[in-house]
């Protein structure tokens, strides 16, 4: 029970294939090395290095077989692995090319850079997942719309309202998710190109590796202004925010006395066969809980020390992807839950 | 050592004057009778009611002196203040004109209006105190800009570059913070009117009514559609996220040792008269790491229950006006911190 | 809406008396005299200042009339309050006997140990009130214990069991806290005397200190070592975290078509006057909610820098005094919630 | 960067192996069908089941061969593996037996009984690394106690001490921390037998599996009396909390115009050759504030519904596997850290 998202049989409750695979260790050493060529192509379109350094370089990373256990030392002892990267890069390639490698990047540029890629492969799967979700509580709303449902407040009876009024509340933030995701994933896939302490590199490599990689040029490296992710798990605790409201209330619907709903598959229990859980309405909840956790740590991250901070970067290592795997697997319950609503309210 | 905003000495130093006085129940009642008064004048606007009860009704509103007994009873006996106070009203208004006071709207709707009422009177505030900290940091630049300062990366000395590299950090995302605040607050001063289970009014009353209070009108009654209100917690921690890196950096500045800056005035030791402790630097964090742990209760309480929470709107009582004030606090603190330093870096 | 337990008409809702009244300002005050009375006093006994030192500085701090304003002004200068209080009460003292007025003494000595004399009177009404609710729970159990109840397992009606069988969750835990008050509560009220950097004092003022005050004596001045204080955080937490899950069955139990239980007075809605909503079950959950946010608080706070740091001390003040407040509401709303419960489960 | 814990790089620097395999899938598979075996034994020392009964169904769970797919399409329909489990076990048993599988149990009981038996293998890892580490303390205390070191409060330098002092407040922390484990320790590893609502089996069965599996028998199943698991999460946050700030210290040390220690190996900068980086001071507040982060978590997930709440539990698994990894990568590398101080302080 260790990691839900990539436990052999948690990960069939905690479902995020997408975002896992974007989030898996081959595929960031494939965005780690492609920031790499990026940089060398940029320095070579600058004239900054050679041809034949460019073509050196560029062979040596498409051709790079990097063992784990360099890496893993490399972490160990560095605390990250692009220094071992290098190393072991260069171990491959003549002296002379060695200023056509990384050589004025410091190792949070390729990171982050490579961070941003990654979250470019990870926000259209949420996007896409988020109107999915919409165009099922539509088709929802349209289906069982008019049937009456008791309006609860405090948890108690209050008046007759129809299913449309509770459905709405659950498809209007959605609106408001997606438009929101727009402009914060713009701002979270930025291009981090400071060196050393952040001072910035010749325009000219900038310029090229934006346009190369689609990623957004800030005025200086983020190293130490995390305002975009910040802004990113905030999204993304929201979105898991709006699933858990709808989660909590279809939990709520689904209590023998109230039988507002009726879910089919799954949820059966080993001591009692009569029973049908709604696994995926308190999965919504515990999402919900997780991300609204995790959030307050990217938060906390903020308080990065001066230039570069090594403390405060690793916590969101530690917190931002499981945070977007929650996202996924939340938008992905939400659409087989929605999709598995039989019944809803009393017809009028 | 209850309230840190407004104790009587603590205040001193955790001192957010203007948005303590917003916040100040009076002021709230203020508003709350505002909401009553409008919706009123809207309910005669649109004929629903004579005019005899429009004027009964104002009058009654604009002459109410409501014991802060009664309403702490209410509160004890209802869990909210509203059904005390429209029964103290109505005790002082012919039953005939009853119609015209309170009647269609609920609790929240009240509630939750005035709540963005002094939101608009606080949003102004730290947007003002914002911009002022944007010239604040564009002196200080200007001013020791030029001066040298060892760049440092995860707390090591790392190569040399200037003080306005590192102003930079602590000026560039309060771009940001401002841009949003704009679309953000836009958001969160929302009107709402929905009635008892959110399904809402005639529509010329919240026309009349948003026109009327300068509140935006969301198609539907965000009794239980929280993200509004999240998003504002999530901007007031990403802007104490921004001021507790300043502070944090600054802390470090002033150590023996480093002395990359002079700070003057204030924060003598009882033990160590030598000693000048760069209180309002540690404020900064302080107030970052007080948002950043209440920011996560906010999106917890994004679970409401069907048509309205109890539970969860009352967290957000909770939460949201000390996470007001500690912005507020942050924003004067650093302005007065910017104001006092006298030297940064060595001169070129 | 700002600090809900003192405000003028929330706190009729959020109602903690006797630990608001064991926090107000004056209450603290008069703590920090009390330690400073105690060191004087230690000092004498120790033969450390002469007979007449001893009476004029007890003299002094016996009459001492301090005024806000200067301690308003202490903190916003210094962070604190203890260097403007001494030297007011050294205004009033002849120079001959200030080495019998805090002398060696540094700030958080004074004031941690003032708050370990604030914990002192406000431990006893928690552990009152958990001994009170410990028997209202009990006679619940007595007077509806065999009723019946339909089991609850994942919110789905399960398999028929008794009030008892529920009841008994709610009671049991209170045991736990009970008995883990003791010692959390001994630790946590800890004699701070260490001096500027900690180094402590000699051996024979601690001595006398402790037993005079009633404070633990620690091997060394807990300035950084927190732990004490976060195990009580802790503790306040997963108190509340009980009652929460008390309150959150019984909201579940007033549901209508559950019906699983009736509780008189209060509730009242100004829109539907025919709902009575289960307000301090709710209660129960807000409270829970909140702690649980504050706690990771405490927690971040551990990471005090060398031997004393301000910014993580000051987020103390603003956690722990709620955290206290917000226990104290829980036991008292669940007292009365439990006392207003009338009919629980079916008669068998 | 999913799971830094398992990730194949990242793992070098998050290390905690021992803690890791304990939590392994296949560990807990081999824990759940103890359990299952225990109870079997359980049934048939009762005189509940026969001899051939028990045989068989032994026979049964010894030879298992469970493919992973099958438990986690068992998860994916029923929010957990047991349903699944116990059919698959049940299709390898002819009918007659069925009755000594499981029968009586609930999956809760499984699940968390076998989480008791994974904290018996953490828990004494956790302890010897805390004994390791107050060694590694005590003799770092012993060769550089004497050494001058300036004093910091605020992180201004104060008065001159000595390391010893300083080193204690790393070391004394870790004596409570002990000391609670025990108790916390056996309160954490509780058998779980309650029965589809709790009610509870027949008492020969706990007695045989407590003495069996060597865990605490309570009262009452404690399916949602959660505070036993909320404790040890708050001990393990209290752990890293004061690791955390050892970290902190030995960051603040590390600066160059403090040189206060030096630390060998590791710490290599892509950029900067020069540089030494005290990346595991650092990590040391990275896992800090990560505990720090997740405990809240732990809090909130107290408030279970009824007689088991589906949503908190699962939060539960997402939460305490990462903090155990967290408090054990903490511990070996403050082992690793204080073995790697070559200097501290200045020599008298």
């Amino acid at each position: 029970m260790s990691d839900v998202f990539a436990h052999p049989w948690l990960s069939g409750l905690f479902e995020a294939p997408g975002v896992a695979a974007a989030l898996a260790p081959t595929r960031q050493l494939a965005h780690i090395l492609t920031v790499e060529r990026s940089y060398t192509r940029a320095l070579h379109a600058a004239s900054m290095i050679s041809d034949d350094t460019a073509t050196a370089v560029l062979s040596c990373l498409d051709t790079a077989k990097i063992d784990d256990s360099v890496l893993r030392e490399g972490a160990a002892r560095d605390g990250l692995i692009i220094p071992a990267l290098i190393g072991a890069l260069k171990a491959d390639l003549p002296t002379e090319f060695h200023d056509g490698l990384h050589h004025g990047l410091t190792s949070q540029d390729v990171l982050d850079s490579a961070m941003s890629l990654t979250l470019q492969g990870i926000l259209p799967i949420l996007r896409d997942d988020l109107t999915d979700l919409q165009l099922g509580l539509t088709a929802l709303r349209e289906t069982h719309g008019t049937n009456l449902l008791m309006g609860r407040t405090r948890m108690q009876a209050a008046l007759p309202m129809t299913v449309a009024d509770r459905v709405n509340t659950w498809l209007m933030p959605l609106d408001t998710h997606l438009e929101n995701l727009q402009r914060i994933g713009d701002d979270a896939t930025a291009l981090s190109l400071g060196g050393p302490v952040g001072l910035g590199l010749p325009a000219p490599i900038g310029t090229f590796m934006s346009a190369d990689l689609g990623l957004a040029l800030p005025a200086k490296a983020p190293h130490v202004m995390r305002d975009h992710l910040v802004a990113l798990a905030d999204w993304l605790s929201r979105v898991t925010g709006s699933l858990g409201k709808m989660g909590q209330d279809i939990s709520l619907m689904s209590q023998q006395g109230l039988d507002d709903i009726v879910i089919s598959g799954g949820g059966g229990s080993s001591a009692m066969p009569h029973k049908v859980n709604p696994i995926r309405a308190e999965l919504l909840v515990t999402l919900a809980m997780f991300n609204a956790t995790q959030v307050g740590g990217m938060h906390h991250a903020m308080l990065a020390e001066q230039e570069r901070s090594g403390a405060r970067w690793s916590l969101e290592w530690m917190l931002l992807p499981h945070m977007l795997q929650a996202t996924s697997a939340g938008l992905i319950a939400a659409k087989r839950l929605v999709a598995n609503i039989t019944t809803m309210g009393d017809a009028p």
